[in-house]
């Protein structure tokens, strides 16, 4: 009896040639059936957004790598592929969506930002165990050499624990220097922001635009979260939900004057 | 002595034309000073996305509600339209920032796809109270003569309260019928997704498209949701929060063989 491998659908938002998506499609090759439905070109800081007016377009690419079924690139935004994918490309549910590696952090509040993690987080609503990986460095030509076996090692966990219905993982990687990772720390998001800087300009018609350029800048002092342990080297993995609801508001909310 | 009257941001995601914040600009200029900023064309859908590879503008608008102290059309989505309000416009934090009225729901698993509630959400992260409104009828001429009067109770005990760190408001009002609304209800976020179906079609000259369309399907048979409130005529209030780690899921993964 041959054990039937795992499917597992491939995506990100850095757009289907990034070098971040091929280190993750060759990871996942040794894992399981692969299937590549990624955006056809950058859709970095997209949040969760969906396409609903404008057509979205499949094309299919040349399979080079061993192990992919099929790879699509899709004209829409992280959230559109993940759509697309279950419903037109695997016409059924995968056994696991991972998105990635994203040439940039996603810890603490990038998350709200992040395409990578919107893909991770529409599987999941989806009722698709998922996971986005990141990795803190921005440069097209990152060095992912460190990740690969934290990847292999956590998307092994995944498919052996399965994960709750309304979580998905969020796992950034620091940036890679010659000390090789510490270790991987299940954390709690940082409370962060980003204070931003607009850079005003000028057109050479004399109208007034504006770039948006930012500092990240970390409110958090707590040894729990994933800023405290990338500092220190370590992979975070932060259990991520949907429910937006804070609970514990509930009870306060309802000694409010709300009803008087 | 005068008392000094709040400063207030309205924004929203369907634009700066559109009928429902002229509904909340409205009401919000019998509690403040009203600033609004909001995108010059409709940015439903576009969750939390920010703009980064394009350029932002700022269209000074014909002030013509008494109690508007500045009026800007922007072109960038819901979250851009906070920062700018911020950091170019008012030039200092607003006591408060409302969102909407959005001519659709952002109940359940709307949320995260929905620019009205990122543009609280942002606000939010800037530590600013923040108050998304959202009425479950999409139709353009839709009918909000009965959310004044929740949104000015819901506004007034916002301004006394204030909000904790982290935590913004997403209320939604039922598609107005004969019966009145029957009061408010805090609840949480249904369990929920929207099951879609994509349009497969072919353009002219033989290549196939799609269109992303969907039905809602509500996963959640609580008596606590706000789709379950909304079905029963109440206006729903989910206290909304942006860390989005499943802080009881930290243990659990403890457990996993992460670092073996």
């Amino acid at each position: 009896m041959t054990k039937i491998k795992p499917k597992i659908l491939v995506t990100n938002d850095d757009g289907i040639d990034a070098n971040g998506i091929r280190v993750l499609i060759a990871e996942m090759c040794k894992l399981g059936e692969v299937y590549v439905v990624a955006p056809d070109k950058p859709q970095s800081g997209k949040g969760h957004a969906i396409t609903i007016d404008a057509i979205l377009e499949l094309k299919p690419q040349k399979v080079t790598t061993e192990g992919v079924v099929k790879e699509m690139a899709c004209t829409g935004t992280p959230a559109d592929c993940v759509k697309l994918a279950i419903n037109e490309v695997l016409t059924s549910k995968p056994d696991l969506c991972v998105s990635g590696i994203n040439h940039g952090s996603n810890s603490s509040i990038s998350v709200i930002y992040s395409g990578t993690m919107s893909a991770a987080i529409e599987a999941g609503v989806e009722g698709i165990p998922a996971i986005g990986f990141s990795l803190c460095d921005y440069a097209k030509d990152a060095d992912f050499s460190q990740t690969q076996k934290y990847i292999n090692k956590i998307t092994q966990q995944v498919l052996t624990h399965g994960l709750p219905d309304g979580i998905v993982l969020n796992v950034n990687f620091p940036k890679i220097s010659e000390e090789p990772y510490k270790g991987i720390k299940v954390c709690r998001q940082a409370r962060a922001n980003w204070k931003e800087k607009f850079d005003k300009r000028t057109n050479p018609i004399g109208k007034e635009y504006f770039w948006l350029t930012g500092v990240f800048e970390n409110l958090d002092a707590g040894e729990d979260t994933d800023e405290f342990w990338l500092q220190k080297n370590y992979v975070s993995l932060v259990p991520t939900q949907f429910d937006l609801t804070a609970h514990y508001m509930i009870q306060k909310l309802n000694n409010w004057k709300l009803n008087e």
